[in-house]
C-alpha cells in the first residue's frame, strides 16, 4: 500500500497505518511525512484539554456530531500518555465513540505512549499532519491537561478549549491557574452538578486578575456533555474564535509559532537519539564514571558535547 | 553566600537559593551541582504520584510527620507542572504543610515549570541532588501522575507509591492501567469513601492480570490522609520495600538506570538548547522554509544535523 497516495485519496486504513508507524518511530513514517507535508495547513486544529474526569471525551464526541451535522469532516487525536494500548480507542468512555467511527467523515485515534522517554509530542504533531493532508476540515486534539508535555501538545492548536468540572478540589485550582492562559474558551462541563456557578465565577475572577489584554475575551460555556446541553453554544463560541483568529491575522502568527515549537521538539527528540546511537560506547563509559562519582553529569555532558559538535560552546 | 558550602553545612536558605537558580536555569546552578555531585547518593528517594484530587499532598504531609517522629530528616520536592508559582509552596493544600516547614529537619519545595518546553525533569533531578548532598535521610518527590513527563520523573525514585482514590471515573481506569507498572506500593486514599473496596479489588485484579513476576508484590494500603488512618501501615510497607531494594541488590541496579535516564534527559535538554543558541540564524532560515512549505521539518532537521554534528548519520 502506498501510504502517501492512500492518504491523499482519503483512505482511512492508510491513515491508520501511517499513524501506527509514527507511534513505532518507523523510518518509513518519516519519509511519508516528508512527502505529505506540502499538503498540510488546510485543517483547522482545535485542542481540548482538562483534568482527568472532566468528561473531555464525551464533549469531543458531541462536538464531532455537531460538526458532522454541518457536513464537516473531522479527525480526532486523543493523546493518552498513560494508556498502555496503542493503535485503537479501547478504554472507558472512548467506547462511546464507536458510533462515530462507522462514519466515513470521521477518523478517531488514540495515541498511547507509555514507556517512551519523550517523543509523544512529536508523534502527536505528525499524526495531526496525516489527518491534515488527508483533508479533514477539523482536527481535534485531546490531551489530559495536567502534564507539561500534554499542555505543550495542545498549545499548538489554533483554538484551545479548556474543560473544567465543579468539585475536583484544591488540585484543580492549581490546574486552572497553570493552564488558563492557554485557554481560548472555557467549558464548565457537568454543569448540572453543585458548584458549577461558583466555578464560572472563579474563572471570571481569574480572567479579571490575569491582567491580560484580551482581543478575544475567553467565553465560559456551561455544558452537560452526556445530555448535549450547551454544546450548540460551545460550538458557536468555537466558531467565533475561529473567525477571530482568521480575521485578526492571529492564525498565521500562531501557526508560525507552532512550526517553531514543533521544530524545537524535533531537534530535542531526534538529535539526542542520534547522539545516543552514534556514541553508544563513549556514553557507556561516561555513564560508568557518573555512577562511580568520578564524573558529574554536567562535566560528562561537556565532554560529550565537545566530542560531537562541530562548533564549541558553553552549555 | 557560598551555596555549596552552605548546603554541605545544612543551611536551608542555601538549598532554597540553589533550587531557585536551578529553576531559572542559571549557569551558577550547574557549577554548584558539579561540585555537590560527589556528595550525593546517600538519601533514599521515595516517589509519590497519582491523579489530581487523590490527596497526595496530605498523604505526604502525614508520612513526613511519621519519618520525623523517628528522627529522620526529610526533603520534599513537589513537581507541579501547572503551577504558575515558583519558589514556594503557595497553593491549596500545600499550605497545610506550613507546620512542617518550621521544623529544622524538613525542607519542602514545590517546583513549577509553566511555560518551559522541557527541562522540568532535569530541574527536578537537580533539586533532588541538592537535598541529597544536604544530607536528608529521605527525599520525597511528588508529581501528578497523569502526564508523561511527571511519570518519567517519579520513575527515578527508589520506591514509588501510587496514590489512587475511589470514584474518579473512567479516566482513572486509564491512569491505573498506564502507571501501575511503576508502582511498588498502592495507597488507596480517601478509603472511607464509597467504592474503596472495589478499587482495592480492581487493583488486585490488575496485578493478577499483569503477568509480572513479582519478587516484591506491590501491597495495597487503605489510607485516610486527613485523619492519619493507615499511615502507619503505609510507612511499614515503604520500609519493607526499602529493605527489599537494599538486600536484593535492586537498589544499585535501579540507581544505575536512574543515572542513565537522567543523562539522556540532560542530553535532550541541553544539547538542543545549545544547538538553537549557536545556530540561531540558520534555524531561522530553516523555519521560514518550513512555514512556506519549501521544506518539510524532517528534511530541515537533516540539513541542520549535517551542519552541526561531526559525524554524519541517518536520523
Amino acid at each position: 500500500m502506498d501510504l502517501v497516495q492512500g492518504i491523499l485519496s482519503k483512505d482511512k486504513r492508510a491513515a491508520a497505518r501511517l499513524i501506527t508507524l509514527i507511534e513505532r518511530k518507523d523510518a518509513a513514517a518519516k519519509e511519508a511525512i516528508k512527502e505529505l507535508y506540502k499538503y498540510t495547513g488546510n485543517s483547522y486544529v482545535i485542542g481540548i484539554t482538562g483534568p482527568p474526569g472532566a468528561g473531555k471525551s464525551s464533549l469531543v464526541n458531541e462536538l464531532v456530531k455537531k460538526m458532522r451535522s454541518r457536513g464537516k469532516t473531522v479527525g480526532v487525536i486523543a493523546v493518552d500518555p498513560t494508556s498502555p494500548f496503542t493503535g485503537g480507542a479501547l478504554l472507558g468512555d472512548r467506547i462511546r465513540m464507536n458510533d462515530l467511527t462507522l462514519d466515513e467523515g470521521v477518523f478517531i485515534r488514540s495515541m498511547g505512549s507509555r514507556g517512551s522517554l519523550g517523543g509523544i509530542a512529536t508523534a502527536a504533531y505528525d499524526a495531526v499532519k496525516v489527518l491534515d493532508a488527508f483533508g479533514m476540515d477539523y482536527i481535534v486534539i485531546e490531551t489530559v491537561g495536567v502534564g507539561q508535555t500534554e499542555i505543550d501538545i495542545v498549545k499548538i492548536a489554533d483554538t484551545v478549549v479548556l474543560v473544567l468540572v465543579p468539585g475536583l478540589g484544591d488540585d484543580v485550582q492549581a490546574i486552572k491557574a497553570g493552564i488558563m492562559e492557554i485557554a481560548d474558551i472555557f467549558a464548565v462541563n457537568k454543569s448540572d452538578k453543585e458548584g458549577a456557578d461558583r466555578l464560572v465565577t472563579e474563572i471570571e475572577m481569574m480572567l479579571e486578575l490575569s491582567q491580560r489584554e484580551f482581543d478575544f475575551r475567553p467565553p465560559i460555556v456551561k455544558t452537560v456533555a452526556t445530555t448535549g446541553d450547551g454544546i450548540d453554544l460551545l460550538e458557536a463560541k468555537i466558531d467565533d474564535h475561529i473567525d477571530y483568529m482568521r480575521k485578526s491575522g492571529k492564525l498565521e502568527q500562531k501557526r508560525k509559532e507552532k512550526v517553531k515549537q514543533e521544530f524545537k521538539e524535533l531537534v530535542r527528540d531526534h538529535i539526542s537519539k542520534l547522539i545516543f546511537k552514534q556514541n553508544a560506547d563513549v556514553i557507556e563509559l561516561l555513564l560508568e564514571d557518573i555512577v562511580c562519582k568520578r564524573l558529574d553529569p554536567y562535566t560528562a555532558l561537556e565532554k560529550l558535547t565537545k566530542k560531537i559538535l562541530k562548533e564549541d560552546g558553553e552549555l
